[in-house]
């Protein structure tokens, strides 16, 4: 894999995501499952918001016209009845939430009156609705509550629930089928000998895709055989995306390239980024339909990196969410940082007091401070101790 | 409650965290459920990582004494064997992550080599453990991987489970209980009269808490009734932080700063911030034990501005997580936005190709683009159209 035949990363990420299509299924799911779900229908109101007048404030429920003129030098006072219309003189004790009783149309606030000897005297003029939310002034039955594509917050969710709803339609969590392959792994539950290491890419690919709002199916580990391969990859009929692990560098075991050449097509392989230029991008055949494969490589640090370019945005537009949206500070760093040129370079800091210094990206998190990473643009090579640079929490 | 009597909000979100104390419980969890938790302890590899001496290219396992002087004009020819101890003028064919033969301490990378006549003619000295990744070069066995504090990743798992871990101890997730109150309060399953409104605060806050990384538990809807509301509080036991909904205000039905004086202390009531100026802060009693209590106020933009600021960092304090980080983009103003002075304010935005116009917090989202909030500090009253101001994507 030259240098020279690296496809640009931006080039190779649209050709990626020109590969996936925003899955059309849909699922019927309680409010209390639907934080940050994406709805596939407009939502209209099955009741009016509010539903009926409200009063939005403790006081006392009036005819309008009986406080024309009220002031604190011309109170006026008003006989307080509990129940029944309100006719000329009459006001209804009512609180923040209450009906607007019949024959009232203003509402006086508490500290626009006051009482005496059994009666009620009102401070001040009050308009016509004033104080009241009329039914149906924040969203009329039939109205369009939220439409199709917004992904749902809580306050979202609450609205939904002022209008009685308890289920919303969404579109279905994008799937996706991890397979971690390599004849060296062995599961995590097995022993282990020398040349052989845990399959750990799979765990840390279903939580990546968990995150970016997938639903993952982790494959058993298939062995370096193309047959095998080839066959744990076709039975992705239920997936929307696959992601192999392993298998995708240039040595003589390195089959994925040609396994998803002989099931269908490789857009490419070799991307000009770092950690994970071996990773490439295919299309495979399915009962008679297409699904885009991501075959990331299997070192641990460059599987993450391929992931967090790759995977996520595709997971993003499949599943009809908007992009994923990181943490960003400006850093300090604490040392030269230099990649290839032509590379984008991606690499984790250890960010302490507003100062990031270079680690590792597995095998080197134990000190204080947080875990960022730094994207390092093909025409930089260098970045030099000192300088800032902008500090991303991909994870 | 007079606005000049209200806390200012640095001072009572500060006085609030100092009232809530960080989780001492802990518990044991598997790998596949530890994305986001936090270590309780210093974790220690149980192996070496790697566990044997690894070879990290394709290529040829020699004495990297038999090397010297190698070059492409000057190729020696070695003997490729299958298995054994690698002898004087043997070399052994290996992958990445096979374990070094016996014998060999070096690697020569394919790319360094030619075939012919059956011999390997390396064409590059090598010096000892060139391309060798050696037993416990990562972390060695004892070691630390990760501390006490880490908020694990995807990445960390990942080096956990390389290093033969299959569960973690992490500090348990902060448990809150959410007490919904109002006589004018209904459950969702309920039919509606006029007078009545669906509680929906407390689904909305258990998504919000959820999201904090808290364990929400939602209480029945408690009514407007001194003695239920403090058992309802008191009830608390097992939890690190009591949030009530409604009856925060200044009616007569407002009971929640007496019910609070009643069982415990009030710190405050009233903050000088909207929506959501209403809400208060106490220690109660429960089993010769202090819990601290948010008491928000129950209209549902009030409520939910009152989690954001108060309930989100006291969450975060409790689970020993770093605090929230939120995308965040400049948006230029399509309105004049004033709030009051003295007042930090909270509006919703709807932001579109980076132009954000003010909506109401609930009932107004049916419109394409994204929802976000800006946070107005008290000495700003006004920012004019077309002025910047800081989008927080707070949902």
């Amino acid at each position: 894999m030259e240098r020279n035949r690296l496809k640009n990363m931006d080039v190779a990420l649209r050709l990626f995501l020109d590969a996936v299509a925003p899955t059309d299924r849909t699922e019927r799911i309680p409010l209390e499952d639907a934080d940050n779900r994406v709805l596939c229908k407009d939502i209209t109101a099955p009741l009016d918001y509010p539903h009926y007048d409200q009063c939005i404030l403790d006081g006392y429920a009036v005819r309008a016209e009986d406080t024309v003129g009220c002031s604190a030098r011309n109170a006026k006072a008003m006989l307080p009845v509990k129940k029944g219309r309100v006719r000329e003189g009459l006001c209804v004790s009512v609180h923040t939430g209450s009906a607007m009783p019949p024959g009232a149309d203003a509402l006086v606030p508490l500290e626009d009156v006051t009482e005496k000897d059994g009666r009620v005297l009102v401070l001040k003029e009050v308009k016509k609705r004033e104080w009241v939310w009329s039914r149906g002034e924040g969203i009329a039955a039939g109205g369009v509550v939220l439409r199709e594509g917004m992904q749902l917050k809580p306050t979202d969710i609450a609205m939904l629930a002022k209008v009685g709803m308890t289920h919303v339609d969404v579109y279905d969590k994008p799937r996706v089928l991890i397979i971690p392959t390599g004849d060296e792994c062995v599961r995590r539950d097995a022993s282990l000998g020398p040349g052989f290491v845990y399959e750990v890419n799979g765990l840390m690919c279903c939580l990546l895709v968990k995150r970016y709002g997938g639903n993952p199916t982790l494959h058993d580990i298939v062995p370096d055989d193309r047959g095998r391969l080839a066959d744990a990859l076709t039975g992705c009929r239920e997936h929307d995306l696959v992601v192999t692990i392993g298998g995708s560098s240039a040595g003589k075991r390195d089959l994925m390239g040609r396994v998803v050449s002989s099931i269908g097509q490789v857009m490419y392989h070799g991307v000009a980024f770092h950690p994970g230029n071996h990773m490439g991008a295919g299309l495979i055949g399915v009962a008679e339909e297409v699904r885009p494969v991501a075959f990331l490589p299997g070192y641990t640090e460059s599987c993450a990196v391929s992931a967090f370019m790759f995977v996520d945005p595709a997971i993003r537009k499949i599943g009809h969410y908007p992009p994923s949206q990181y943490g960003r500070e400006p850093v300090q760093l604490t040392g030269d940082m230099s990649t290839p040129v032509g590379i984008r370079a991606v690499r984790k800091v250890n960010v302490r007091d507003g100062r990031a210094r270079q680690v590792k990206l597995i095998a080197e998190s134990a000190d204080p401070g947080r875990y960022a990473y730094i994207v390092v643009p093909e025409e930089t090579s260098l970045i030099e101790s000192g300088q800032t640079a902008e500090a991303v929490y991909l994870e």
